[in-house]
């Protein structure tokens, strides 16, 4: 059996406001080519489908489309589950008919206990929950409520939940896991590559790989980078398939692609397939006058690429808008910062804080800190009619 | 082929603040035992499945059971649409796999131009949609923009889409449409029964039975009551299966239900089948005097029913707390008026407008108004205490 490995589409997501569905789609014409040329079985997705529990409503045509094209124009299976970013009930909609076509997605833990049974293997699809959810499923279940209070951390509710999985198991086919956590080699181990929630934070606190030692394979999704894969040849991230944060700017978050999952009945292999980015995300780093030398500018993909900005050594008093400035050499800024907090240009120690500004007022003592000039009389009034016309709007 | 027709659901809809949900999942239950008894072809839902665009997720998991039960456990056809108050793109998501099944949903325009095709019927399926809508679909169809820019109304949209469904008639055929929108006999009909829109407001003008002549037998959702139907034996309102507002209390509006509609060769008929309330809605205008003397009262359904109450005569300075006093009475009061609006009891000339008063000077006002008296000093600090409890949760 072949699978492609993908995880963490968060479709719908944007980056400092800038949407990133174009580039979502972009990606996914390269994962279902890949799948196409591979010839597999399925494609797995290992959770956080969108971005938000509510998507706005582009990103609810846009991952039906996607789905689609995969299973209904391809007829290609998709094992499919939620992650902590996808709202379960709401992704449960549906889910029957989408059975139909061999489209499986489980948003709900009750559903893992029904591993998806092919010829050779068992797939066991179990979304992202929280020991509470445990704790409902466990007390249906009949246990009772002094054994369920005891369900504390996600740890205890996955050894009571990976228990009963291998219960399951057929001893004849290959187990195996598809779920949506943050796993470490051990449990002592910082996960401190990017991910997009902080280890141990909000509960949702990294597990052991052993936990899920009976597995014969388990394919991963919430961390953004395969590079954070707890075991390397057994408990694998897929990655996002987009850089969705600066931070990925970083060279050593570059390649983003999917998983090619082989599975035999003596070995199982897995192969890197890289999704070339239609808009790359580059990080700069270098003083003003650097930045603006075309000596330097001209080696960098500009009007091709999202740059992320850091300004060394800066001097505002000799400018006036520097992030226009700086998207007339290189085009789309996503993200301005400047090297130096002292040089910050708004950082005036009588500025007051935002929440207690009328908006009129904030763009005042904004366009007074880039600038250093008050608003003119014709400026000031133009501003204020703006905001009558957009409060009227309301 | 036989039918069973609805509309109206608006799953997700509370009556002031009260959940409508389990009254609707009543009222599902007996449409589908309807349909079993009747052995229909068929379930057409008219519109409005869902009471807003984006509906809550008890309401997402409600709909999606209910379709369930339809068409997966029973196996019966299901041909819906969207209505005014659905979000069209959104309740779009899976409509492909829904079809493998028999459940045809349309929601967007372009939908509505391929007919569902059975031996002798065919069924148009035209979503509700706006003249915006129109204007981009012609305009897909190479229509020019002057032509498009010519569509100002639903009734010049409704024109040019009726008569390009006409031409996909198969003549061996009936034809069926099932629609969203306010139809009146003639154009000059005013819709004076429990709609939910005023006809002409909002861009939600009715159109007239003439537009839809061609059609065997059209099949209405967008007015709650099967009274308003256009058009006696032809174009016919299901109305919806609960009351959702007060007004619809009147006996007038007596008798929701579902028409069943049998289409021969030959003839079409259609019969009427009631759905009884799980909890009715009962409206009483009394004075005071009898709304609490027990040989009045004890001729209503207590405690069975939800009440609309309006009280005649009032004196306020006998009663401290009137709503809780009915409430004790009759159960749950939905809605409680006063006949005199110079009677009203929160009607001080001295009163400030809610908007200008902290929470718990408005608490104070409130109880002033209705009793009489300030809150003394310990009633004053438990008013104190709960707010800052609840703004501490926030």
């Amino acid at each position: 059996m072949k699978l492609l490995h993908t995880a963490d589409w968060h479709i719908g997501r944007t980056l400092n406001g800038y949407s990133l569905l174009a580039e979502q789609e972009q990606a996914f014409q390269q994962i279902l080519q890949i799948a196409l040329d591979e010839h597999v079985d399925g494609i797995v997705v290992a959770g956080d489908l969108y971005d938000r529990a509510v998507p706005n409503t582009d990103a609810v045509t846009a991952l039906d489309h996607m789905f689609r094209a995969i299973n209904i124009e391809h007829q290609l299976p998709i094992y499919a589950i939620s992650g902590n970013h996808d709202g379960a009930k709401r992704l449960n909609y549906g889910r029957e008919w989408l059975a139909n076509t061999g489209f499986h997605l489980n948003t709900l833990l009750e559903e893992a206990f029904t591993p998806i049974e092919t010829a050779s293997t068992q797939i066991f699809l179990l979304p992202f929950f929280d020991p509470m959810d445990a704790r409902v499923y466990y007390s249906h279940q009949g246990m009772s409520e002094d054994q369920t209070k005891a369900i504390h951390t996600i740890n205890d509710a996955m050894q009571l939940v990976i228990a009963d999985l291998v219960k399951l198991f057929d001893p004849q086919k290959r187990h195996l896991l598809v779920t949506h956590f943050a796993v470490t080699a051990s449990a002592d181990d910082e996960l401190d590559l990017t991910s997009e929630t902080t280890s141990k934070v909000g509960g949702l606190a990294s597990l052991p790989a052993s936990l899920f030692e009976a597995f014969d394979y388990v394919m991963l999704g919430h961390i953004h980078t395969r590079l954070a894969s707890p075991m390397k040849d057994k408990i694998r991230y897929a990655g996002s398939p987009v850089k969705f944060n600066v931070k990925e700017a970083n060279p050593k978050f570059h390649g983003k692609g999917v998983e090619i999952v082989d599975i035999t009945a003596d070995h199982i292999t897995h192969t890197f397939k890289p999704i070339t980015p239609h808009t790359d995300l580059i990080a700069l780093k270098a003083p003003w006058k650097t930045l603006t030398d075309p000596e330097y500018y001209h080696q960098q993909p500009c009007n091709q690429a999202w740059f992320a900005i850091t300004i060394e050594d800066f001097d505002r008093s000799q400018h006036l808008n520097v992030r226009a400035e700086l998207q007339k050499i290189y085009g789309t800024v996503v993200e301005l910062d400047y090297a130096d907090t002292q040089a910050k240009p708004i950082d005036h120690p009588e500025t007051a804080t935002p929440g207690t500004l009328s908006p009129d007022d904030l763009v005042g003592q904004f366009f007074h800190a880039v600038t250093g000039h008050d608003l003119s009389q014709p400026q000031q009034r133009l501003v204020d009619n703006i905001f009558i016309d957009l409060s009227q709007e309301e």
